[in-house]
């Protein structure tokens, strides 16, 4: 279906908006200008044409045409613009039943009401200039977070924080186009208003902002999606065992993700506040097996492509450091920790003092077995993905995919700036780069955009929000 | 746990009430004699305290030992008496976030409230005296209501038609005691002030109308659970196509139940207001195979616990009526209906004809191939279903297990206080059966009751309810 062409935002719109199946409570919306008399259409109780603002009211659903009483329910009247669209909006809560619901909805529609788009309650909240689009965009963000960093970056996005910061730069580089603007005016007497030393200098530090945050969209993501741990080193040194011990205690928060991979076993948990996306991978040996050597490229890909990788060390073997070096070759040692296993019964002196020699790699002393220095390695972990995160601008992380690549065209467009000041280009040309960067961090929060773009953004978005 | 000994009507209770998972919106429901400070604690914005009931408020809920903010919300409060609960009550619609929705309920119970039982909001709405037993048990089945027949049925009990009709009947009970009190206070005088001839009709009415809803539970359960309808019939008759064909244009609303024997597979669909489970069967043959063997007698099994048999009959090959009539010997006729399949590429008139001389079921040509006479197939399966329905007393019908129990030990005193007055017992005896009929009357709706009761019913709501 081509929704495009059935959008309309006069229409009044209605949609069950708490999670799908049966609950005590579920709540039904309708936005748009009939949503009052529409929702008195179906209900018996309080008149809620005329009620106030921001009140519940008990009474029944009822299919009118019938007579039938559907459910008992309160009324939630929120009349626009002190509403989430802007426009008057009634909450119905009924009683969770899947039928319920779906009778309820069904009799709204016939009542006049159209089922709602994805999303399209915030994007009405959006061209009602409730929220602009990056705040918008975090609502869905915010529903889908699922640790307490993921929920911070959607909430601090959600609430204007990633908005004003880049307002703040949008409007830095108009007063740079205005400073450019004044040249381009008396250009003809050959007068240089706007030093292009200050022009310069300006230019680069905004460039490297627009840089480092698109760059903190590989941090965001890892902090949205889970950051990618990967547990590697030699077979039967306890990797699984490990994943097991790591999760065991927060089994209840804790889902199966089976790779696709046939090998690689995904596990998330929470560690503080962030999501990690463990990978127990094949263990690393030599084989002339064909099938373990894909295993095994599987688990250095794994190595490769991890935000931190957990290296097992065997203690009750003896340690070759030629093997180690091969395998962490490609690994930064930054976001390398070493474990060493089963110290319950076997000394892990010598190895921790031959290691510490070759790498700078934290190195922790476990047991799997009787679940010494988890705790120690979990905190090492904790520590290790704050490194990661950190490493973003003043507290802003990008966890949008469209702002990312905004941003990078803005930083792209800025990089062209400063190269065309270096070349000592006609203004009227830089003016046109300057005009460019700005355009991409407009699209942003949506000072500039299309209905295309707006109907990607929200397809997006479950029904109902 | 031992939930009993926890429970404390005193504490103030909090629960996510919405569906389990993310949605749009969630509800999180607060209630008891703390919910307004309680809910201060974790928010900012209009003065819950003191805010007029039954108003709504946007504001934020917030970790205000970290002061972070968790969430933006609106917080509806509805103060005791006039709320479910008849306490004082707050919901918080929150982002649908299941780490949102955890983290509320970790501030609210941080903030000293306690996590509320399953139930325990409508056992709370029942102590209150806000509804009886029978209208709090129909919360739970509106809930899980999934046809509109079973909605009808929980709806009606639970705006009390159900115990209005329980409660005119134990007035009668309580009228027929009184007479017999007078007659006891005589008894003395030998004065039989009570026609006993006027008693026994009265108390064989009413156990006529006793064992009526008692077994109006079997149609109830139907309702609720959905009515087995077993497809047999000769292999290759067409009787999985069939169930396809019936289950075609409402896929979207059909789930798959695979039963537990390999060969008989369910699935349920929605005819007129009623909620069907087919069951197709293995086809009906002589065979040799012993797994086939037991595939066949499932069939037969089937056939015998179904509410509605459908025979599906081949016309393309000759009819065996020798057979048929073996098969449909234990199936009473009322449940019967016969489809001959295939009418596309052969005429079903003979295959009508010898039907007809010899069972007297409704006899229905199909083609599953070009959907002809599905049509009608359903309309007559209706037909049947509206005749297994309507055999119940004044469109009372008993859908819980608990009320069907009572309703039985009711009609069973009511049976020996019958079989009392023909054997002349003295009225002290009566009086006793009386009591007890009254007293298993009661319990249905909770006039009289035990902590036990109540815990076992409650214990088998969701939580939030």
């Amino acid at each position: 279906m081509d929704t495009t062409t059935i959008y309309n935002s006069s229409d009044t719109i209605c949609a069950i908006s708490t999670a799908p199946g049966a609950g005590a409570i579920a709540v039904v919306r309708i936005s748009g200008s009939d949503a009052l008399p529409i929702a008195a259409k179906v209900w018996h109780g309080a008149d809620i044409k005329t009620v106030e603002s921001h009140t519940a009211h008990l009474g029944n659903i009822v299919d009118k045409a019938t007579g039938n009483v559907i459910d008992q329910a309160v009324a939630t009247i929120f009349r626009g613009p002190r509403s989430f669209t802007g426009e008057d909006t009634v909450e119905f809560a009924i009683h969770g039943s899947r039928w319920i619901q779906k009778k309820l909805v069904g009799l709204l529609i016939k009542s006049g009401a159209r089922l709602a788009l994805p999303g399209e309650f915030t994007r009405r909240a959006f061209s009602a200039g409730k929220m602009d689009l990056a705040e918008a965009e975090a609502v869905a963000d915010l529903i889908s977070s699922s640790s307490q960093a993921a929920h911070r970056l959607a909430i601090t996005q959600m609430r204007g924080d990633f908005s004003r910061k880049l307002n703040a730069l949008r409007d830095e580089l108009i007063q740079l186009a205005s400073l450019l603007e004044l040249e381009l005016d008396f250009s003809e007497e050959d007068v240089e208003f706007a030093s292009r030393e200050r022009l310069m200098q300006l230019t680069q530090a905004l460039h490297t902002r627009l840089s480092r945050l698109a760059q903190s969209f590989e941090a965001g993501q890892a902090i949205k999606d889970g950051i990618p741990i990967a547990i590697i080193g030699p077979t039967n040194a306890g990797k699984s065992s490990l994943l097991n011990a790591l999760l065991g205690d927060d089994r209840a928060i804790v889902s199966d993700i089976h790779g696709t991979t046939r090998d690689i076993v995904e596990d998330t948990l929470e560690i503080g506040p962030y999501l990690v996306r463990f990978k127990d991978t094949a263990g690393l040996r030599q084989t002339t097996d064909t099938i373990e050597s894909i295993g095994i490229e599987r688990s250095r890909q794994a190595a490769r492509n991890a935000g931190i990788v957990i290296f097992v060390v065997d203690t009750t073997a003896p340690l070759n450091m030629d093997d180690i070096a091969a395998e962490i070759d490609s690994i930064d040692t930054q976001r390398l920790i070493f474990v060493l296993n089963k110290c319950d019964i076997a000394s892990s002196e010598i190895h921790t003092k031959v290691l510490s020699q070759h790498v700078a790699a934290p190195i922790i002393t476990i047991s799997v077995q009787t679940g010494e220095g988890l705790e120690n390695l979990k905190s090492t972990l904790l520590a290790a993905i704050e490194k990661i995160v950190d490493n973003c601008e003043d507290d802003i992380i990008v966890t949008n995919a469209r702002h990312a690549a905004a941003l990078n065209a803005a930083s792209q467009s800025a990089a062209a700036i400063i190269e065309g000041l270096a070349a000592n280009i006609p203004p009227d040309f830089i003016a046109q780069d300057l005009r460019e960067t700005i355009h991409h961090l407009s699209s942003i929060t949506g000072q500039i955009t299309t209905p295309d773009i707006l109907q990607s953004i929200f397809s997006h978005f479950c029904i109902g929000k």
